[in-house]
């Protein structure tokens, strides 16, 4: 396995067309798109994930990368040094940096570890719940490395579990396989509960759902929660409970969660139990845009109402009919906001930028008859970093409107 | 005066030209820019800050405005419907529901409590800070109707002094003189305190720096300070001390301040002394960008740096050398962070876009030999709501990077 994949170096070398722009990659940008790379028969031999020295066009080595002649991304660097060796403890080296910044900020081990390309480990997602782990591996050469991975994560950071989660649609694009596996320790009995904004949430680790929670709206939910002291809120698409919990830990009198997923309604609920508050809450499960007119249609009002759909507009193929719906959920919601309540409004959609995304909310609370100013803009929490030169990984965008 | 004005109704009527954007109106854009309005000889005379009612060009009327036929904003929309009357009543009811928006997310009266446009107070800026109000009324309209504006003011907060600060670009462009005086109680004797982030800001309200204190980089503040616990902080363009205060509150060692002037820092000091910290803080007094390269020269090396400077970029004409401030700025800060330190850059221009920004920073660091990942963007706070028609009212933006 290691020889195919070319993991001891020297590791091969793969070359940039002329026409690729070498000079973002040299200025930080970390992918070679297909179409990039001299495709001669070794390199289209190469198999997914395998590492490789990349050199321009005039042959002089830019970097180690990883090669996935299968993916549309077909190399992504993962070191500038050309000489660098890419094993545990270079993986150890990129792992305590990213946890560096976690502890700067956080006072407890509950948060994104490694959010992909901007923490210098393309394709690799990792959340932190504690001494428990979830690496989404959704890129080849992770799945290939995986053993050195989670090796360099127990090192690193002490978890004494690592569950492996290969679901989801990035790994689709590479080829890889669905599975969602223990790669260190015990199965967790039962959900993990985690500790945010004050609130306690059930992530259901071995569910398939991403990596079972998701930390990235922390401060937005931090914001939503503020609105809501005092106030009913209704968290629809709630998921697991994000915004709905955070409010009944910031004192908000009452949630109503809506969500399709009756497990996820449960875990909802069970985390109102672990904070002893599951007298302030109350659940319906369906169709969300039903439930936001069958709301309307009993008279219901809130002080703050939160939509957290997926992503509508996950390409740019569906961007028309994603924009459509995040218009019809503000256009549903808007009427169950009380005058001069609040109405939050998410996007993870990579394809609908910002002022697309808010246009169609504006549009949307007009047509329902209502206005609004924009009181909050959110972006993913900063244990989700960015590359300044990849604006495609800031997709989470939530907005507060007052109406 | 009152007659002059027509502060009474029946108001006069303006109305569209038919190539402006009723529509856009109608959807709650709020200004009607010159060219759009039919200026025949009784709308040209009518004095800066009268009431109309507008009509749209088929003479269906569209609400009241203020019109200020000298202005390149020749009129603004007070209100949508056509029967109102603009008064201390009107102004009040306004008044009150900034104040509940303001009351629902602050634990203490020290925010800014109308912020223009997006409060339904065209170009009226109001900052509160416990029972003082610095009032600036940037609109012509606001300017004539000073006395009920304050009486308004008095009555739904309860303040008993209120500064009238008529400085600023804003008010030159509308034909306003410059002036700052007490419109309300007696003058304050010496800044004035405020708490914000857990910090003590002291506040010159007589000053003529805007009103003395900006709470639009609160969220920002407290962001920077997270950074900053247990380390040290340079604060270039510190002004009254806005991040380095927060930082001292929120753990920082020890914090170093930049600014041109030594009114600025000294009210910086004076924070620094009423928090009794007075010994964790230092001061440099002379130009933002020598100061660093001083600073380079002398090695020095801080976990935090946080460039917080005037706008480079006012307008579109100033954007390409604004854009090359930025970078500039961004170049000679990075070499003062630390390796896996942080740092914080902030605009304050409408013309330079968040994008704009970005790229402009990002390649300032890469020029300094350094590598960022975004780890925050964040706006003004939300006490400074925006309208989603006006982008334009999204102009602070303050990104944090970690090299």
């Amino acid at each position: 396995m290691t020889q195919t994949h070319f993991f001891e170096p020297p590791y091969p070398v793969v070359r940039l067309s002329p026409k690729a722009e070498a000079r973002a990659i040299r200025h930080g940008f970390p992918w070679v798109y297909a179409g990039e790379l001299v495709m001669d028969r070794r390199t289209s031999n190469l198999l997914p994930g395998a590492l490789a020295v990349l050199e321009d066009s005039e042959r002089r080595p830019m970097g180690v990368v990883t090669v996935n002649p299968q993916s549309k991304i077909v190399a992504r660097v993962l070191d500038q040094d050309p000489g660098a060796t890419i094993g545990e403890d270079w993986i150890a080296a990129r792992l305590a940096r990213a946890l560096a910044h976690r502890e700067a900020i956080y006072d407890a081990p509950f948060y994104r570890l490694v959010h992909a390309e901007a923490d210098g480990l393309p394709g690799v997602v990792i959340d932190r719940m504690g001494d428990l782990a979830v690496v989404q591996p959704n890129a080849a050469w992770a799945e290939a490395m995986i053993g050195p991975l989670v090796a360099a994560l127990a090192r690193v950071t002490g978890v004494s579990r690592v569950v492996k989660n290969g679901s989801g649609r990035a790994r689709g694009l590479e080829g890889l396989p669905e599975e969602i596996v223990m790669a260190l320790g015990e199965l967790p009995e039962g959900p993990v509960a985690v500790p945010m904004n004050g609130a306690t949430y059930l992530a259901d680790v071995m569910g398939g759902q991403k990596t079972g929670l998701f930390y990235d709206q922390r401060p937005n939910h931090a914001f939503g929660a503020r609105l809501a002291r005092g106030g009913r809120m209704l968290d629809v698409f709630s998921h697991v409970g994000g915004f709905g919990l955070a409010a009944l830990a910031g004192g908000a009198e009452h949630v109503t969660f809506v969500d399709a997923s009756g497990a996820a309604l449960a875990l909802a609920r069970g985390g109102a139990e672990a904070m002893g508050m599951a007298d302030r809450v109350a659940a319906r499960q369906g169709d969300a845009f039903d439930a936001m007119e069958a709301l309307a249609a009993e008279g219901a009002r809130f002080d703050v109402v939160v939509c957290d759909p997926p992503a509508f507009a996950p390409s740019k193929a569906a961007l028309d009919a994603g924009l459509r719906a995040y218009e019809r959920v503000a256009r549903l919601a808007a009427p169950l906001v009380r005058e001069g309540g609040y109405l939050g409004l998410c996007s993870c959609s990579h394809a609908a930028d910002l002022a697309k995304f808010r246009a169609a909310c504006a549009r949307g609370i007009g047509r329902a008859g209502r206005r609004g100013q924009i009181v909050w803009t959110g972006f993913a929490g900063p244990d989700h970093p960015t590359l300044p030169h990849l604006s495609e990984s800031g997709y989470l965008k939530t907005l507060f409107f007052r109406l």
